[in-house]
């Protein structure tokens, strides 16, 4: 039996994930071909597809028409995902979306509804999901060596010092960009139940000055989960150990806890004490997970596999950090119904 | 130059926790003496006091009234701390207490201003300002590798299953017994800094038949303070593997983590993968920490260093607890300044 | 400028191990391309180059002869290495030659030369080399931390139960196929300076009754280096727990300890304690050092880099070897000058 | 019922570890009390026992002839143990000698026969017998979860720098006062089984100018046990990172691995990657191993419980050290029975 067709695959978006996800693409996986790779600055989109064997468009539209995609990886900024996702939908493209699958709930409603009557796969990329750990974490969870979870805890912080630029930053981004991921992993190592209440706090603790202008870098969210569950979500822009990503179920059974930003598992022991090194970027810390995620993505194309996360876990996530969005707005808990579309 | 006149110490109640402390007062600290065990069960204090060469007592006045008594550990029921604490000030005896320093508010300003005036020493018994790691933490800020702080953690979780009497536990014990320790933790790994606003959650999710009698047994507490930083303290009352105790300071230079439950360097590899062993009592797992606060106690006695964590130190914790109970009754975020006296 | 043209690579041998790198290399490296597989048992040869769509050979001839292979790697029995790697030099082929590099230190010797007049790689595989771990304690050599090394450490433990069959496993495998890696890690913490003396111990633990025989499935090999060093090279044919591979350097500056099974940062606390999983399998704990390895044997064959370890290294660590052999034939400390060619 | 009446110690020697042993004995042990410190430098003894409370002595006589001195502690050099251990014995008083028990196997045989002679305890400080992780690896070997040893470890790294005077140290120290942990160890690890060869290596590593003199600082020692079990013993005068103490014992059930030089629980994360902190001196390390094994002592001399590790514990572990410098002495394996009394 000779091994299956690669899943043709157009990536859209150009700036730093993009290339590290094109590269995972061309690279890592052998089943799944980058054919396209698409960006308004085409400059950016021919440096990364020469390098990659891909061939540069300017505009998504060559790659939804083509015969020759099979699917689009969507790697623009949130605010471009809804009509990509429509657009690719309707040209029958199975699509894999970075998080947040939109920034607008109806919009991400619209994305599921669009790709369900395509019949093409949807899925978000919550890449924690298949880091060893937290899959290792959830199987403890699914094997019932947690018990019910009742108290969890996930945690993302990115790799300082903080250099981004406050003022170029679309306001509520520590909610839709960062502390979506920790939205889903609580979702992930719950399963079953969903959050029904949302109490979030934040400030601008690393860039004061940036904050009269809305600006929040740092940020604590606490849910309720209908399984009666706490959880607790945090996120900082700028941890100088690198980057931080950490999760925690503990139930009636015992507790799992995942997540470790140590790069290889050397121990070096000198003058000062005992020391190991630290990750300092996500695509150092999770290729890996990244790798697998288009993997699982392929096979969902294939027909192999469900696509998970699904759009639906993506809208789930999304509901939450509008229901933190609104809590900070208003200075109050707030539950999930509430949040409008 | 001979050694320092032991500080004679009476210790009143003979619970679980008294035979712990009374038998580390007489067998740990060669700086003091326990020279007597009162508990009006006069059955508990001599079996407690024979074994150590102590003398029991039925009532502490006769403790109290002793010149061959220099100070008092308190370590019976919070409810009874505050006259313990006025008539062993008045008696110009030291005081020990354990925490809580009381359960109102009035009464926890009533003993520090009654220690005050006499000019006795008043310690509460926040043991984890002793447990190395902690100690450690705390070192990392002091000496500036954390940098200001702005996120914390401290959580405080009892070995299970668990096996209390819901019925027979005063309302609010997971605020004022347990998350006591972790509102004082919290103020000790950001010195400086105090608790504006307390937002709780909490729920009886180990023992829901008792919910509605009002006993609570797992709570995640969302905490402000004045310089931003924001903190969580978490409790549950069983944990299947056993005492758990952590902290976390997160700051613009470095995080500390402190805690483990592990109860020796000894790490097991077999069939089933590698294992270490847990704690299962506080006792165990903070005895060290333990001692080291009375012997600070004895070293404040003898006017050798300041008494610390203080009363003051006690107040504030149970101002906490009181707004972390405020904000559970009426389900909302609660200024400290709310709180009444 | 479009990407590289790939390495065209036949992998001759298809035991256990030649199924993980066959697809390693037609699944992880986009650099080399796997045109054939090669294995007199032809249907073995067949089910794997199907999958991977590669043509299948029966003997080597066919892809010495093939202007379209630029590279074999050699998986086959080790008593076949010495000839395969000559015919491939000969024919102008690039080679990667599982560890042992040959059994016969003369053969060996002939390997080196052969491939050096024929101006192709020869890579020998001590795939830890390529572990994250063992390079960072490498780097930590390198970068002087350690300082001089003076005392080393190396293990290699199978995962057991040990499921061999002594009869049908050649003498001397523990050295020649198993403590070949550590006597190559050694040398490896030790940069600049090589062995001088060996005195082994080895003995039939896990299977006595095959110790008659011959049989050895535990042994320590004490090593002396020309720095002054000393170092331990450990190996069991069975550990409960999984594969075991560990090194450790330490120095006048420092230590370095590298190794670990755990197979994620998961850790499981429950009734028993804390827990986590361990690797039952080299091709799982090493899969990322093993695609590195054959990375950088694609980047010697594109004459972008050097070929590390280079056959010299094959011929040295086979000299270790050799001598061990020679000190448990004999029972006593052996000069590595001593050993015959 | 009260409490039992304290050991009465009278402690011999009043060098660096004395002044430890001393202070423990007098603090740390409620069943004990520290009656006076003997040593000629009668300044040097008067220091000490001041601070405790005890009397100072010159010459060892006086405290033999003493009735109120039950047991003593020896800690002088070396060279002196036989005398004192016989005059106690003749004396009728309890011995707690520091390791070794002698530098002389006929001595140490002597010693053994004049306690045994005398009803009296002989208790040797072998401190990692009493150091948790020890005790639970220990534990691990006894409820079979280790299975058969095949495979041990044990090190000892003192602390550095280096500050020792080679010219004044005694010949064979490292095997005498540093490996004979080891070799105790080793044996502690593997019960009911003993040392039947010796192969030693040595050298001066950390101050080759001394070399010639005969000086050794840096070992290995490799050891074959009567149950087929192989040990490695290391052992070094310096090492950058602290004092380092550790233990290994593989089986066909597992392995147990003890010991670290961690000071606390907490770990630090900055810009640096993790680190912790490490221990300088044996006495902060092992600190509650030395006090237990004194309790254990006082146990012993209460009639409480045997003695352990005995006199004979001593002896063996003298006779491995013979050993391994004959086996030095003569660059060859030496076994057990070779040793000369």
């Amino acid at each position: 039996m000779a091994s299956r067709k690669p899943v043709r695959i157009a990536l859209v978006g150009a700036g730093r994930i993009s290339a590290h996800h094109a590269t995972a693409i061309a690279h890592d996986l052998h089943t799944a071909e980058l054919v396209a790779v698409v960006d308004p600055r085409i400059d950016a989109a021919t440096a990364l597809a020469d390098d990659l064997g891909a061939r540069a468009e300017a505009d998504a539209e060559s790659v939804l028409e083509d015969p020759g995609v099979d699917a689009i990886v969507v790697t623009t900024p949130a605010a471009l995902h809804h009509d990509l996702i429509i657009a690719a939908a309707e040209a029958g493209k199975h699509v894999f979306a970075e998080k947040p699958i939109t920034t607008e709930l109806a919009e991400a409603d619209g994305c599921v509804a669009a790709t369900a009557r395509a019949g093409v796969v949807l899925q978000v990329g919550f890449n924690r999901r298949f880091a060893p750990g937290f899959v290792a974490a959830r199987r403890a969870v699914d094997d019932g060596r947690v018990g019910t979870p009742q108290l969890l805890r996930s945690l993302t912080r990115d790799p300082g010092p903080y250099g981004g630029e406050p003022e170029r930053t679309p306001l509520w981004t520590i909610f839709l960009e960062t502390l979506i991921h920790d939205f889903d992993t609580l979702r992930f190592l719950n399963p079953g139940s969903e959050v029904t209440e949302v109490t979030a706090h934040a400030d601008a603790l690393i860039r004061p000055d940036a904050r009269e202008a809305g600006f929040l870098d740092t940020s604590v969210v606490h849910l309720r989960f209908d399984n009666g569950a706490f959880a607790t979500a945090e996120a900082s822009f700028s941890a100088t150990y690198g980057y931080d990503v950490r999760g925690e179920v503990f139930g009636n059974g015992g507790m799992a806890v995942a997540g470790s930003s140590r790069t290889s598992d050397m121990e070096y022991y000198g003058p000062a004490g005992v020391s190991y090194d630290t990750s300092r970027a996500d695509t150092d810390l999770l290729h890996g997970a990244y790798v697998a995620e288009f993997a699982a993505f392929v096979e969902a194309v294939s027909g192999a596999a469900p696509a998970i996360p699904t759009g639906e876990d993506g809208v789930k996530a999304l509901e939450i950090a509008r229901a933190a969005i609104l809590s900070v707005q208003q200075s109050r808990t707030v539950r999930l119904e509430e949040v409008a579309r």
